[in-house]
C-alpha cells in the first residue's frame, strides 16, 4: 500500500469518527430526539417541528441546524417554508456501531457460557484466562 | 388514572429521556467509544483501557466517570485495581430507540411505494396528503 493510500484511508476512517460524534451528539439532547421522532413520521416545515416543544423559533432553528450538520436531517427551502426530512444513513450507522458492539459482547458471554457447561473445563479460543477469572469472582 | 400515578409515569419518562441523553453523549466521543470497543471484547482495568489513548491517566478516569454515569459501563475496584465491564441494557436501550424510529420511516416509505405503485390512486391509511405532495416535488 503506498503511503498515499494509507493516508486516504485514515482520514476516511477519522471522518467516519467525527460523523458518529456528530450523529451521538445531536441525538444527545430531548428536543432534538423529538424532532426526530416527528420526521420519522413523515416531512414537517422547521416551525411544524417546534410546536410540540416549549421553545422559541430560534432555538428551534439551532437545533435543526444540528441535526442538519450530524447528517441526521436533510433541509429544504420553498418559497418561505423549510421543509425538513429525515436522512436514514445517519441513523443507520449510528445503529450499526452500537449493534456490533452489543453483538461482540453477547457472542463472548456465549462463548464464556460454553466453557462454564462443558466438564473439562477447556478454554474456548478468543477468551483471554484472565479475563474469565474476573468473571468467575 | 389518578395524579400519583399519572405523575410516577411522567417521572418514569423524563427519566427515560434522561438516560439516553447519557448514553449518546457517553458515545459522542471517540475515546469513550474506542473504550467501550475494547469492553465489548471482555472486562478490562482503568489502565488497560487507558493504554491505546494518547491522553493522562486523571482524563481517562473522568472518560470512564461518564461512561459510568451513563449506565453504559460499570466499575469495580478490588485492591488497587478498578475493573471496567460493559452494562448491556443501555447500550440496548440506545439501539432500541434509534432502530424504532428507522423502522417507522421504512414502513412509511413502503407504503409511499405501495400508492405510488397502485393505479387507483387512493391513500393508504396513515399517510398525509400534505406530506405526500412535499414528496412527490
Amino acid at each position: 500500500m503506498t503511503i498515499a493510500a494509507a493516508g486516504l484511508i485514515l482520514k476516511y476512517m477519522l471522518n467516519q469518527a467525527e460523523d458518529l460524534d456528530r450523529v451521538f451528539q445531536a441525538l444527545a439532547d430531548p428536543g432534538r430526539r423529538l424532532m426526530v421522532e416527528r420526521l420519522s413520521r413523515g416531512p414537517a416545515s422547521v416551525s411544524e417541528l417546534g410546536r410540540p416543544l416549549a421553545m422559541s423559533l430560534a432555538a428551534v432553528v439551532q437545533h435543526v441546524q444540528v441535526l442538519e450538520a450530524s447528517g441526521l436531517v436533510r433541509t429544504q427551502k420553498v418559497g418561505r417554508t423549510r421543509t425538513c426530512r429525515i436522512e436514514p444513513a445517519a441513523l443507520r450507522s449510528a445503529e450499526a456501531w452500537i449493534a456490533e458492539r452489543r453483538t461482540l459482547w453477547e457472542r463472548r458471554l456465549d462463548r464464556l457460557g460454553d466453557y462454564l457447561a462443558s466438564p473439562e473445563g477447556a478454554w474456548p479460543s478468543g477468551l483471554d484466562p484472565d479475563d474469565q477469572q474476573q468473571e468467575q469472582q
